[in-house]
């Protein structure tokens, strides 16, 4: 599974503060410690802070300074993306795309390029589909584009956009249904992931909702989220999932 | 979700030693705590401890003096179930025959006089099968001979058999995948079932593992399951998977 840590972000507080007076020191603990939690990437997301690609470039270079972790790119504007992947050693993951022709234009042949990998959303200039089969569509258009500019399938991330459980619940079964349906693009599938704590927005009991709807996405065929990788339930029943998968191999101490 | 309290079962050394004292009450706190706790039917199994159907027609009597919660008959000979589903009062749940043309002979023309329901195990006369075809194939079996004797779906009750992880890791996918081809077999599906504690057999963690095995056989259609009802986690797993499902609606007081 692979875990993407969501907590370097300025919609924290702590994050928003520290951007804003370049405080390395929250960055870096955050760093240090969802590494050690066992995330694979670590998201690092700039927000409405500024529109400055040199404000997420000192934001992944004080990541960078800090732990050896892979940088998830948070950004949705070319621009800053063009910058920020030049600032990151290693494997990049670039979140992310949607279908939307010019967004695609703009942010593909960049991750092409660097050789990135990509999460493709499933939606377009019209917005989040309600419907299995425009996700589908959506993310159908994502690889095709990905395929003709030359990114293999591994380096697809597809995302069928997990949203809220108490105000949508009636999607809920068509998003679970699309992720099924996404594994069905390729041989070996792509990767699927999602933003995970969407799900639970505006809801009490939110690490059960989480843990319950991405076990459930894992049955489907997901295979990476971005999530709290602080939440030692989750990572665990993480794990428990996976073995159902048979992707791992059963020990007694597989959870922590 | 259907769930069959497990507990009143020979196999509990408290309920064995009830049986063989006729003493009434470890079944009947067991009822009481199993249906406050929720449960849908309550399991009755005399296992090895006779080959009397009177003492299987005790253990019924005996619960059902305590609870109106429905039966459902834990034994696989037919000469029991013959007594013991006269002794049931309202809706009954036979548990179980497999595909052998044998077993189907003798226990489900005494489910379809009596209007039960009945569970049957995708395994045949060479046992328990390793893939997912096989199990499909059992299951098909079981399926055409209730629809022969007018045992309308929403009486079946298909059980993938649920594996051990621990030794049989290889075969969970498989055992996950049977679940979604059952939901095929008809619309609205037959109900899917499993004996959910087999899964955690001679692990370390089993609660964990318990819940997101069944988890994510919900995801795959699973509507029922054996289980400890009163283990709250599992319990509270199953109401946010359903919610996911959209087959409950969403109440910030789902869990409990």
């Amino acid at each position: 599974m692979i875990l993407v840590g969501e907590r370097i972000n300025t919609g924290f507080k702590d994050i928003k503060q520290a951007v804003m007076d370049k405080d390395p020191k929250p960055l870096q603990e955050w760093a240090r410690k969802q590494t050690e939690a066992g995330a694979s990437y670590l998201d690092v997301n700039l927000g409405a802070v500024s529109g400055d690609p040199a404000d997420m470039c000192w934001m992944i270079e004080t990541v960078q300074a800090a732990v050896d972790t892979p940088i998830s790119i948070d950004t949705n504007k070319p621009k800053i993306l063009a910058e920020a992947i030049k600032a990151c050693k290693g494997k990049v993951l670039v979140n992310s795309t949607t279908a939307a022709e010019e967004k695609m234009n703009a942010m593909l042949p960049i991750v092409a390029e660097h050789g990135a990998s990509f999460i493709g959303l499933a939606m377009d200039e019209s917005g989040t589909p309600k419907t299995t089969d425009k996700r589908v569509e959506n993310c159908g258009i994502i690889v095709a584009k990905a395929m003709e500019l030359g990114i293999p399938p591994e380096n697809i991330f597809l995302d069928p956009i997990a949203m809220p459980l108490k105000f949508m619940q009636e999607q809920q079964p068509q998003i679970l249904d699309a992720v099924k349906q996404f594994t069905l693009f390729s041989d070996p599938p792509p990767h699927i992931v999602c933003g995970l704590s969407n799900v639970s927005n505006g809801t009490t009991h939110k690490k059960l909702l989480n843990r319950t709807f991405l076990v459930m996405a894992i049955a489907n065929g997901m295979d990476a989220a971005i999530c709290d990788v602080m939440d030692s339930d989750l990572v665990n029943a993480v794990r428990a999932a996976e073995l159902f998968m048979n992707r791992e191999i059963y020990a007694d101490a597989f959870a922590r």
